[in-house]
């Protein structure tokens, strides 16, 4: 207990004098010291989607992370969307939403923008891929829209793992990339998300806060994203370095990956109304 | 009880419809109920600042919650800072940050890219104005920048509100706004953001998620921003809209501004160490 104290002070230590990793000896006590339990010597190459009406925590959530990450170990980000520049979050048009049939005019949404630094076309070899969810979504299925799709499905194989979160997961259908795998999505949106339209042979989880299939990792809606992307940094890196993150954003991550209250909230066929909708978080690894 | 169920089914079903606001005659039993706290009648004029090594989820865990709320609520945006265009959450110095002597190196941190709409210069009345922190404030304080400061000085008055994530606390001291108040920042940098350099006569709060003092809110590290917004969404529009709010993008937040375990988690002088470190959450209103 006490030996744990100290480790995690010094790691508290390592991260608050923020010692450049590219400056310090591997073989120098100040070096950063970290469980690498990826295969990856070269940097970590992350490719975010983006598109038009991309809800914005789906991508900073689980992006702080790999942003705090990156202070001491080698990651690359390439956002990639339609085009380059700036890619807002309001959705671009008007869209309806299974099962309503009354449209949405989102023109008073904000439209906080973001700049995508690559294209479909120009993206370079990524080895995880992360896609965020949004309204936009919604605009792309009405328009029969598949690009993002299509490029999903072609860096599928080359790609370590590939990340979704809230409805990016029925992106992740819809490319045929969860056939024969568990996965789970936003609970508000369920009704449009899991419908089999997107995707047969996929079974879909009511009661997740995050699923893990293989190289697939898909999480339930929005904020459930930061909380799938620490455990993906446990996975890559090991727990130390995981709650050392969180605990730099002073965030307590929901660490059952079966806690889903939500799935109650939102009224999910099969959703456990057993279960506590409590869960006691704390500091992790405290 | 039961009413209350009836009510939150009503007003999840409400957004689950996605009702545009301003196509829905007051009148109509289909028109989005809320209660309005605030005395503003015409949109809610919000600025938030940014600056070049931001921290993104100072910014977008609050402006989530304001972009969701956004689909019923009167909201603009100004996204403010030194130049429009992209600004990058990459620090664009090596800076030193007290007590540490050593300079970091953000050269190999992931750079994600937000747009400012506007400058200090070109923004507009602002009703509510948000100062997030990040890496970029040592730049600017080992530079003697004060252009930020500045700006807030100026637009203090007028504002209904000013509200700070993580060291965004220190931009405020140093514009004079928390003399003679109550108010809390990130607890890993404490030292650096709460020397008395930056302003004197702070009464600094080190067991606080977030701080409330008049028309100027507070919030400890990053992922605290979006515990004090729901609060502070709750405050301007009542329980229920704040409740709707983070229960959509499934997010379980700290409701006890006073529970504080990253202020032990990082050592802080005068911490509560008799204090449970576990905070029991569920969804808002549940």
């Amino acid at each position: 207990m006490v030996a744990r104290r100290i480790w995690n002070a010094l790691l508290t230590g390592i991260s608050m004098v923020q010692l450049g990793y590219a400056q310090i000896p591997a073989s120098s006590p100040d070096a950063p010291h970290y469980e690498t339990v990826s295969n990856v010597t070269s940097p970590l190459s992350i490719g975010y989607i983006i598109f038009p009406g991309f809800t914005p925590l789906d991508v900073f959530g689980p992006l702080e992370l790999l942003f705090q990450l990156s202070g001491t170990i080698p990651l690359t980000l390439s956002t990639i969307s339609f085009t380059t520049g700036p890619v807002g979050a309001r959705s671009p048009r008007p869209f309806t939403q299974y099962p309503s049939p009354t449209p949405f005019d989102p023109i008073h949404v904000l439209n906080p923008q973001i700049i995508a630094t690559h294209t479909f076309a120009t993206a370079p070899p990524l080895d995880v891929i992360i896609v965020p969810g949004g309204t936009g979504d919604f605009v792309l299925d009405n328009a029969n829209d598949t690009s993002i799709e299509h490029f999903l499905a072609s860096r599928f194989e080359a790609a370590q793992y590939v990340l979704s979160v809230c409805v990016g997961a029925t992106t992740l259908a819809r490319a045929g990339l969860l056939s024969g795998r568990r996965a789970t999505t936003n609970k508000r949106a369920w009704a449009w998300a899991t419908h089999p339209r997107h995707g047969e042979n996929i079974t879909w989880v009511p009661n997740a806060r995050w699923v893990e299939d293989g190289k697939v990792w898909t999480s339930s809606g929005v904020a459930a994203g930061i909380d799938m992307m620490w455990a993906f940094i446990g996975h890559l890196w090991g727990e130390e370095v995981a709650n050392r993150t969180v605990n730099g954003v002073e965030y307590t991550p929901h660490a059952d990956k079966r806690w889903d209250a939500f799935a109650v909230v939102h009224d999910v066929p099969g959703a456990d109304r057993n279960k506590s909708l409590t869960d006691c978080v704390r500091p992790a690894g405290w």
